[in-house]
């Protein structure tokens, strides 16, 4: 039905949205423009779609460069268009939401990039037209992991139940009832709690726990429902 | 980071999965293409993305040349990408999804593109590239239509339970036990019962209900679990 005689070709850019959790924040890992006209700004890590290959594939490609992981979760949010990255250059991006664990050992960030890990609540300003997409890989994540556990792509091996609970509120800005919270999440049977307790954070110390990693895999499409109502998400 | 001199320009495409109900059967809105290297082939509604317009107004304006309507919903799928559509052309495509009540007085089909509404059961080969937008739109359907009210949408104003348990079943291709189902849904407090009843069905009859548009509205992206465990959907 659509002709391309006199069509305009764009650019078509990927944009890598990688959420990290520390223990205390959530971040979002960042690399500085190092030529350009917006030299010395703050962005996501991004590339051009390359002819022949698909969108996830670009993804996969750009996460790898600079972080050196071959299987991080990588999810598609969103494309976006009419923002120009260039004067008088038609671009359209197509973002992307990643989550890792950032003291993650495979974890290795290329020097090239001046990658930085920097607190959502501490953001500098970005390149333009990346915002939207950060606030869109945003409201995705909390979409996603109020109904599955992809959350525990953000954590070590060995976690605890208040370190979870430190990240559920992190990404919700909210603060969840202890007692319920805990009771959410181990009805799920995801979790398998191991013999030793981590010590630094209270006296008493809390058990750490680790994910069956069998039933997250076969379970992990299914509704668990972490968050009863995480308001008006899309 | 990313220069963008030697990199390819594409094309970049949206497409619009439209889905209707016609009380029985869900169903595709294909058009002919009446020209080209797929003359006469089914395909989904298209276009080529305009520089300065975004991709949700592309589709908006897609849908409404085809069928008059300003307001449907649409919702945006996922980029697809490495099918060349023409050769040696590069191309992206975005694909959306919307539905339709198929007999909406509003609906006004543009005789220009001879579109039909075929049964999914009965869908004939599309142009390259179209079958996995279609088979994402329809995960994408699921997924939503599990947690989400948005089935209200393809249905007329005015319908009844066993009209709505039809088009689920369709959806998920598969059987609902009918007492649970109508104490799900009812349950919702989205359905406010009518005085009349539909009585062609069955000789009992079925009342009539119409939508709760305030609180369907309110709750639109609360979590409602109309489908227990839809299987394997992301």
């Amino acid at each position: 039905m659509k002709h391309n005689s006199g069509q305009s070709r764009m650019l078509v850019a990927v944009d890598c949205v990688i959420f990290g959790f520390d223990g205390q924040d959530l971040k979002l890992l960042l690399i500085k423009q190092n030529n350009g006209p917006q030299k010395n700004k703050w962005g996501l890590m991004s590339g051009w779609l390359q002819p022949g290959e698909d969108f996830g594939e670009a993804a996969s490609r750009m996460l790898y460069e600079l972080t050196g992981l071959e299987d991080a979760y990588l999810e598609q949010v969103s494309a976006f268009a009419a923002e120009p990255r260039q004067p008088k250059e038609n671009t359209v991006a197509v973002a992307y939401l990643s989550l890792l664990n950032i003291n993650a050992s495979q974890l290795q960030l290329n020097d090239q990039y001046q990658a930085q890990w920097i607190s959502l609540q501490d953001l500098p300003g970005l390149i333009a037209g990346q915002v939207r997409m950060v606030e869109a890989a945003l409201e995705r994540l909390r979409y996603k992991a109020a109904i599955h556990p992809l959350l525990f792509e953000l954590l070590p091996a060995k976690f605890t139940i208040p370190q979870l609970q430190i990240l559920y509120e992190a990404i919700y800005d909210s603060i969840f009832d202890k007692r319920n919270f805990s009771r959410k999440i181990l009805s799920t049977n995801l979790l398998v709690k191991q013999k030793d307790k981590e010590k630094l954070s209270s006296k008493r110390g809390a058990f750490y726990y680790k994910l069956n990693k069998r039933r997250y895999s076969a379970t992990f499409n299914a509704f668990l429902h972490f968050v009863a109502d995480p308001g008006d998400l899309k």
